[in-house]
């Protein structure tokens, strides 16, 4: 038993899944000789000591194939049992034979294989009835009878049920398996700065303005509204607008620069709220159907309580001062890096741990982590595997943009969600390789990509250069490329795109230092297109997952086309975008219909979900046009010819 | 550390390498935050106590390359350690440093950590200049000296003989290593049946008469001569001529039929000749550069001295009987077959090693294993690992047809090359495919494929309607594209392609039941051609290993065209092979002209090494014309164009 799937390192890490699915595990099963084999698989919760069985099936190639639901989440692990099967073996032989004399002799032998299986038997019925089909392979003298008899598929199922399993190899590690709530799999983030929703403007914004907001979030689509740091924000070294590094006297500072005298990370910025207004968001949040996020930023502004309190978490320099928190080749000379290595980590991770704790309390299940790459490895995988023990439902989400295997480790230390590198993948080739990579690679497993195509952080040079066609564009692909996607709101819709200098991806007059006032009711407001994308996301079940994503070829390289669908292939989605947020764009989309279960000798109807509109198409080759003036994107359903009874068409 | 290559299974398994390779190992290493590490490859013979050491460097992506290099055959291990090392992760910082008071800081921690070195060095001497250097540092003011004092590369040369490696990771798996002697990546094999090289048409050939045949196999360029079992054949269900059930009184029966009265795995057919004639040949065939390879099937004929005294070896069916060997489809009914799950398995293991160990103190050093895939993996681990550990310079070639697990499997275990499904390759994409796979896949590590164009028990369909061109290009294609290949002849040179009956690969007066003579001097015999093309292995490395393959694009789907090349790309060899054995064929190459390190604007020579003829080439696109006339392959040297200093031109 060998080259089981999943199986991340060799079992030292975790796969993925979420309640509802059915986990398929595939291995390997061969034995020397031509004996015949059988195999199980094996898995249970984590906390259960017993195993529970499922059927494997040989699907080719010594490869076997079983599967189990999982409806909870939780912690599982399963492995793959296989044993060299007497009696399957036998009766494959037994199939073979074609001299009466060696069938004779071929019965004598299942009868005693059959004995010796009745000495087995777990109930006395099993035991009785085999031990009478001995007696029939020894009583019968008639070659073609034996044969008969010994091939008899009820003799099989009997024989199955007693198998003979005291030399079974089972594969030497039981594999971890994390299953997550189903958000996991399908969420549409929305980003705000709280301080920037007073109706007034000028004014700090609160968390009652948030709750005049919701609606706001909740009727584009988004079930996931995440907010930056909400606690006190240092004085210390404040940042000015536009990250000056001495801050005016009315100056709001980062809120990633978390800390003063008013508290830490347990603590709410005054100018928000209170506690209870806090809880009334979550609830009112809850009631339009958003879930709150949270950000989670280990690091201190120098006046931090901490630093103070626990000056042993720091690394003091030789001149009594720390060194600010750097993530090359951006600065924060507000920030103070903890130290991960200090003397005290148990200390200091027990408190990073009570900072999750707290806010659990407090209603709060998703957490999105800043920069988690720069904070210790195993400080992760501690924490994330003791909060999940006791709360399965928790999603955490790794703003990490860094390098690809530590990405990718962060996942498998326990992150839920990944930030990716879709911000910067712009091309035809850079997509369809990026997220072939990340929907088929071996990744797939344990790395869930959360996809932004803007963040406070991340102002790409499409966006600023593209106009509203390339905000259109960026949105549709974050939306149907990945099950889960977010974007840094209201600066989206509105289409906010000048940045702080040429060649920066900083935001102009960033949020990240000054409160703004967006004027949401803007006419070129991408709110309803951003409120259609979303409801075809709910509605579409095939853009809820991200392993079916297949590519078709168009001959245009500013056109892309790609077709998402469910496994039963009820629901299939293909979406096209114009890549080129300037001109029209035209072409021809050869699909592959096998794989779609489209007949290429009837019309088939593509239903585009944004405008309603209707095509009848056929064959592999049609047409798409995109024109910046009008829609960037296409997402059509495919609907097949369904001939009614009485010999009439519909496309359903 | 992770993701270490070569690694087989997570290092169950050894890969292999010959004596005089440099093992280039690389490996993932990568940490939280941004220190920067060091690493190094650590390596020893398995019976040594104490790693050696090698560097290892980053080659982008997080991904570390080193590299030893062994000499001698034998067991190694291998691993990786990594650590993060404090004085580069500072010197890195320092380079970043612009500030003059950032600098002056950064000088003070950098004087803490050498003298934190200096306490670590191994040699007094490097303390006492750690310790100046640390004193340089503390006692300069001005930032750009500092900074020029830190960065010094003799510093940093010091800093690095003294790391502090007391939180290194090291991979936790000592990973095995097969190092075996170079004929196991390189080999030329030749099988005959010693009974059938008798002078005189009608008698059974002898040993003696096998060393008369000897010059005439290594003229041809052979270096292994692999002979049938020699052992007494079993007079007891002995076949007949052409696998008929009832031998005639004058028929030999199968040689594979093993034992007799006269004896059994360790005596000699008396017919052959004595041990003495044996040892003779032996040494003979040593003289003309053959090395003698035996067949080892561990198999009786029902006469066999074993099955009287070993009863318990062997599988008694109800009825006194034992079931004859199979190996689907075909069926040895002269044959029983040993049963390695016997109560006795102890005693027959042992019994069967001392098989191997019989041969080998009379100088055998080659074995080809029969059906190794019928017999139990376990005891292949054991006995080849037992035999390797005193003899580390054995050759196994496991022949098995079988499933590619299971195939994979046996290479696993311990077997030095395998038999391939090279003979049912034929079309380009087939081959192309098959060898890619070969040649690039994971297997490679320890799968070193030996590819036949025929064998006693594999005469093609190809072979029977393709004539003498289909011979030419399958042998062509067999020595150029595996560093290892044999044929069984003189059938092969001689042209032997009557099967049996229509749709078998048995031939018709198969020498697996008779006696054969062959006449060499035919006129139509490949002999000279086999001559040639093996003399142009020998002369050129690049033929002598198998990972360099790489096929290039010819717009003729009936010719194949592939290189082969030394790291250097000082050898490189290009063979077209026409794979239509009825007409000439012509097509244009496309090479890839920067992977050969050709000036794509300078004309360069293409050698043909089998007719001498040298072409002048130019640009990607060449023509090349394949006739079943003339020549059904070309096997061309690149020669490159060289100036000299009196502006003459040559190809070199």
């Amino acid at each position: 038993v060998e080259g089981i799937t999943p199986m991340v390192d060799g079992g030292r890490f975790a796969a993925k899944r979420v309640a509802g699915d059915r986990v398929v595990v595939e291995a390997d099963c061969f034995t020397d000789g031509h004996d015949l084999l059988a195999a199980r698989l094996l898995w249970r919760r984590e906390d259960e000591t017993r195993w529970r069985e499922e059927p494997m099936a040989a699907i080719g190639n010594d490869r076997w194939r079983g599967s189990f639901g999982v409806d909870a989440p939780g912690s599982y692990v399963y492995t793959v049992t296989a044993w060299v099967d007497p009696f399957l073996s036998w009766r494959h032989d037994l199939a073979r034979r074609v001299d009466a004399d060696d069938i004779r002799i071929a019965a004598l032998i299942g009868a005693e294989l059959l004995e010796t299986t009745a000495g087995r038997a777990e109930h006395d019925a099993d035991g009785k009835m085999l031990n009478a089909w001995a007696g029939r392979l020894r009583s019968t003298e008639e070659a073609d009878a034996l044969k008969q008899i010994g091939l008899d598929e009820a003799l099989k199922a009997l024989a199955e049920r007693c198998p003979d399993r005291r030399f079974a190899y089972t594969f030497p590690a039981e594999l971890p398996l994390v299953v997550d709530r189903e958000r996991a799999r399908f969420s549409t983030w929305y980003e705000l700065f709280p301080r920037s929703t007073a109706g007034n403007p000028g004014a700090h914004g609160t968390f009652r303005d948030c709750e005049a907001r919701l609606e706001y979030v909740a009727a584009m689509g988004f079930d996931v509204l995440y907010l930056p740091p909400v606690h006190p924000v240092g004085r210390e070294r404040r940042k000015g607008k536009n990250n000056a590094l001495i801050a005016a006297p009315d100056d709001v500072g980062s809120p990633w620069a978390i800390g003063a005298a008013e508290g830490g990370h347990q603590a709410l910025h005054p100018q928000l709220g209170t506690l209870d207004d806090f809880r009334r968001l979550v609830v009112r949040a809850g009631e339009v159907g958003l879930e709150l996020a949270l950000d989670i930023a280990f690091q201190c502004a120098p006046d931090h309580p901490y630093v103070k309190e626990h000056p042993q978490w720091f690394r003091w320099r030789p001149d009594g001062t720390v060194q600010y928190a750097e993530n090359p080749p951006k600065k924060y000379q507000d920030i103070f890096p903890f130290n991960f290595e200090s003397d005290d980590w148990p200390g200091l991770w027990q408190e990073l741990k009570s900072v999750f704790e707290f806010w659990i309390g407090e209603g709060v299940k998703i957490f999105r982590v800043d920069n988690p790459h720069t904070k210790a490895f195993p400080f992760w995988e501690w924490a994330i595997t003791e909060l999940k023990r006791d709360h399965p439902d928790l999603i955490f989400l790794a703003e990490a943009f860094t390098r690809p295997k530590v990405m990718h480790r962060l996942a498998k230390l326990g992150y839920t969600q990944s930030y990716t590198y879709f911000a910067w993948r712009n091309t035809k080739w850079e997509l369809t390789d990026y997220f072939t990579e990340l929907a088929h690679g071996p990744g797939r497993e344990y790395f869930r990509p959360n996809v932004w195509p803007n963040t406070p952080d991340i102002l790409t040079e499409y966006l600023q250069v593209g106009g509203r066609p390339a905000f259109m564009a960026r949105l549709a692909l974050a939306a149907t490329l990945a099950a889960s996607y977010g974007v840094y709101g209201p600066a989206y819709e509105l289409l906010e795109c000048q940045p702080r200098e040429p060649g920066s991806e900083e935001y102009l007059d960033s949020e990240k230092y000054q409160v703004r006032h967006w004027d949401l009711g803007r006419e070129d407001s991408l709110q309803a297109f951003i409120a259609r994308v979303n409801k075809v996301r709910r509605e579409n079940p095939a853009l809820q997952s991200d392993w079916s994503l297949r590519f078709f070829p168009i001959d245009n390289e500013s056109i892309i086309c790609y077709v998402k669908s469910t496994e039963d292939l009820d629901n299939v989605i293909l979406t096209v975008v114009n890549l080129d947020p300037y001109h029209a764009q035209t072409g021809w989309i050869e699909l592959d219909l096998a794989t779609l279960d489209v007949d290429p000798h009837a019309p088939y109807q593509m239903h585009e979900l944004l405008t309603g509109a209707r095509y009848l198409w056929s064959g592999a080759r049609n047409f798409v046009r995109l024109d910046p003036a009008g829609a960037q994107a296409q997402i059509f359903r495919l609907r097949r010819r369904v001939r009614t009874e009485r010999d009439f068409d519909y496309f359903l």
